[in-house]
């Protein structure tokens, strides 16, 4: 295989000849391939590993791959957004040296769907890797926006449906529909030569789902039959008892805001790829005779390329510009937009602080946001919130309504996926430390064995055969930072600066050193992010002279040992003064 | 008035001789006075003044005035915890510069119970203000524990007990028992000149509270017959319908897990200062068998201090040092621990971690994280329970089981006391802007005119008289940053360096002049919290250079205009090198 870059971007269907020869089966219908036969009597001393790059023991930035022998699979690229801790960072990834140093062992990356967290870091690791990408229609209309804009317009994008088959190397991987809270969501069932592996994806059982297409638990319940190796399973909600609401819910109680708010403009804040979700709110626009305005870059983007491809169907003459709301009445109008988790740059948090002036917001507004608050961001859309009632409008919000269904599944529906799946081995993946052990014990309470059962850890390899499962080497893995133009690693010194700075500011101490005598010249000591008095940076400067003039500077080694003498020689003033310890920042220019 | 700081602390009762005169009744029976009569003929031209200096517009530092002539009383005085925008700094205080300026004034500072958001600023107040404080015996408590820390021995602590009523110059304060998450909690009905205030203080409506004394709402409804000027209540939780569950029902749930866990080591970690909460712990440790160890300095702190004044009932014998745990069963031992918002340098984090080696965590512990998550927390306390469950132990909290209950009320609490109180005007406090609009239009549904309700900000004055609400003029206030040593506005630029240092790290160019001919002669540049190549920095270098040489350095106005000139020949470079705008700090050298 080992294509190289060499086409164009081909998110439409079956155009790339040389990965379509790849396909298996590439079927709209359920013509569906049996689950290969494993093959392991060839590969007795062969085990299959599992590597785990990201996902597990955390909620973000999935990367899973399959080894056997010389054949390599990555389900998912995904990034994270960075923690508090993390100041300056725009977006975690994955560490990929494993991949990069067997790059040409990967046959494939299968892609379950179009979230951040799942595809977010290929722009990324494309960059040096080459493999053909496989995944739904809207999962690679999304991907492709993202390509394009890193400038890379010859990765090999290929169109899988539901219920097809293809070939990467010694795997053969099934795409079976899963519901999710983006369209084009599916699970995986990969036929391994020890055994078949699930891995469900982000799902959820949604039984009225809004494109009528439910989870094909039928195929699933076929797969288990057969006997599966392994599963891999969402963990997210598993905190959550019963089962997840359908999406079809959403719309009845946005039917209600509709009904409540004649007189009044609608804006409805939501995620740009729930394209089920923008799909019901344009209904009910069209019910009430509404102009809609999509308002944030990501959301115009996300409902053009979604309705290009089919997936979003929008009436003529149903959107406007946003500019052009204000020639419309109030009760003409629903815009609908980014923000609903108070991003600083998005247009909701834009308009409630009143810097988006094609969206005015006043007493006769109605905003939703319909959407669940990530943790973490609850200042921020809180935030924006008290803005948005500031400026007069009426807000409806989570806490409020139930204007807002998880995509994940919750424990009732989790027990019928391990019921039917019924795997030899469980690894709970999506999920942080507690969410993994929660399930691992859901799955011991449906009869699992402890043993057979795997809680991993980013840089984990799981190998099995057909009979066994255990850890084996760890690889390098973890987080790399894309910061600026620049991508670091998670122990950088970079980051520790900033958070170093960020807590205890900065003395800058320069000092002027005459090169014949090595006499001091001059000192200047400048501070920042740090409360200071000019009696401070006084006493600071005299401790400075003092302990030089009490050293032979020739005698100094180099400059590091130089730059020691100076911070040791104010470090315990300066806390004393201070009560901070500033990062002491010593430079000696010798004149 | 006008006590000058001379006393000791004194929360004993009745000690201070020169604040005792002050107490019109302080009776630990309902021997109430009546409210008094206004007496507004005399004070034609004056207004009753109520400042917001925290707490409205916000959850935190709740501080309020009210001011008739030259009488003003204060209500509380918090503080804040810093949000993630606020690096480095320690607390947030109320800036009291008003009070500062009107010092003569104070008549006293009255406090409805013993959270930090309602004392917390009390040990930087009363350094340079001197007014009695006065309080229930816990609140008194937890107080002098704070200022003692502080050295701040001469504060006037007067102790009173629901019922009683105080006369601070022209005000006549009547404390009303409510219930809250605290022991000691207390309402206020203030008489003034032109009328009764009426503030909740912080509560719940609990019909079975832990030590039997319900809210006494009895009491209230006597005060609401007679009149109410202006209410200011509690919007906490305005965003939950119903009512708050008692705190009794948490010794069930409790009770459950001691059943379910008699086999192993129970640590619960809670808030210290729910004194109720930790007495029905202390009850079921001694119903279970279990020896009690405290773990946290603010656990054994408060705990002392509950017991020594009777507030917290402790049979002899069921203490014992958390050292002494190891030489005791499993099944024997309750930690009762601080640490529920996942605070980094608290007993559970430490635990957790496995930094705490008086009590290391194993497969044979259950943890209870007996609180509710302060939003902002949630990724701090989540990553405390995903290391517990890593170490092997259980935990349970909030979301998977009822073991904690709000100490605020909820809606239907709300409607209850807004109809006993019908006050003519309404100022809701004690929320951010969304609860506080919200407890506002909640006052509207009960019948109240919006013309009747005000919300406020910080720096608002509301001024009243017999019959009229209307807002006057604004004050200095706002927040304060207790940083290090020091306290610093909050416009400050050191926050603002701070952030701009943490977001895009720094510059340090220096550049070294002849002093003579104003020639260059050395150049050095250091970056810190920057992603940066050897190549980038020599770039810089060299872009500075070409920008001096081109410029008579003798023509140059000032240092701070060369620090412009230097930071401009960069800027664009390194933005466009780095994607990042990092802070460029010249330093120049004449030698």
């Amino acid at each position: 295989m080992n294509n190289k870059k060499s086409g164009k971007i081909t998110a439409k269907e079956n155009k790339n000849q040389k990965t379509v020869k790849q396909f298996k089966s590439v079927s709209a219908t359920k013509k569906v391939a049996p689950i290969l036969k494993p093959t392991a009597q060839k590969n007795n001393k062969k085990t299959l590993k599992v590597r785990f790059f990201g996902g597990v023991g955390e909620i973000g930035k999935n990367m899973t791959a399959l080894e056997f022998g010389k054949d390599i699979i990555l389900i998912d690229a995904g990034l994270t957004f960075p923690g508090d801790n993390m100041p300056g960072v725009d977006l975690v990834i994955p560490d990929v040296t494993y991949l990069l140093e067997n790059k040409s062992h990967i046959r494939g990356i299968v892609i379950t769907h179009g979230h951040e967290d799942h595809i977010g870091s290929l722009p990324y690791i494309m960059k040096d890797l080459s493999a053909p990408v496989f995944g739904t229609k809207l999962t690679l209309t999304l991907i492709e926006n993202k390509l394009k804009e890193h400038k890379l317009n010859d990765v090999s994008l290929n169109c899988i449906k539901p219920g097809s088959v293809i070939k990467l190397g010694c795997f053969s991987v099934e795409f079976i529909n899963v519901n999710h809270s983006i369209a084009g969501a599916v699970g995986l069932a990969i036929t391994t030569p020890v055994g078949v592996v699930f891995h469900s994806g982000d799902f959820k059982i949604d039984f009225t789902p809004v494109n009528g297409e439910t989870m094909d638990l039928s195929r699933i319940s076929e797969i288990g039959k057969k006997g599966v190796l392994l599963m891999m399973a969402d963990s997210t909600n598993i905190e959550i008892g019963g089962t997840t609401m359908s999406e079809s819910v959403v719309k009845d109680t946005l039917d209600h805001v509709f009904a409540d708010n004649v007189k009044k403009r609608l804006i409805i804040a939501t995620f740009a790829s729930n394209v089920h979700r923008l799909q019901q709110i344009l209904d009910l626009a069209v019910k009430y005779k509404r102009k809609v305005a999509f308002s944030g870059r990501s959301m115009i983007n996300i409902a053009e390329a979604a309705a290009k491809i089919g997936e979003l169907k929008i009436p003529e003459g149903l959107i406007i510009d946003v500019e052009k709301t204000k020639s419309f009445k109030d009760e003409q109008i629903l815009i609908i937009s980014t923000g609903t988790q108070g991003e600083p740059m998005s247009a909701l948090t834009r308009m409630a602080s009143g810097e988006f002036n094609k969206v005015v917001i006043g007493k006769n507004d109605t905003v939703v946001i319909s959407a669940s608050v990530i943790p973490g961001n609850e200042k921020m859309i809180y935030g924006v919130i008290n803005n948005l009632y500031r400026l007069g409008a009426e807000v409806i919000y989570e806490s409020l309504e139930p204007i807002h269904v998880s995509g994940h599944a919750c424990r009732d529906e989790l027990k019928v996926l391990h019921s039917l799946v019924k795997p030899k081995f469980f690894i709970p993946v999506h999920g942080e430390y507690r969410h993994l052990k929660k399930h691992a014990m859901l799955a011991e309470s449906l009869g699992m064995r402890e043993t057979n059962i795997a809680i991993a850890q980013i840089g984990d390899t799981v190998e099995f055969t057909e009979n066994t499962m255990k850890f084996g080497e760890k690889f390098v893995a973890g987080s790399r930072f894309v910061d600026g133009v620049g991508i670091d690693g998670a122990d950088s010194f970079v980051l520790r600066d900033r958070i170093h700075l960020s807590e205890d500011g900065l003395l800058v101490v320069v000092v002027g050193v005459e090169e014949l005598s090595a006499r001091l010249t001059s000192i200047e000591i400048i501070g920042k992010g740090l409360v200071l008095t000019d009696a401070i940076i006084d006493e600071a400067k005299a401790s400075v002279v003092n302990t030089l003039s009490h050293i032979d500077l020739r005698t100094v080694r180099d400059e590091t040992e130089l730059n020691g003498i100076i911070r040791r020689s104010i470090k315990n003033y300066v806390f004393k003064a201070t009560k901070k310890n500033p990062m002491i920042l010593p430079v000696v220019m010798v004149v």
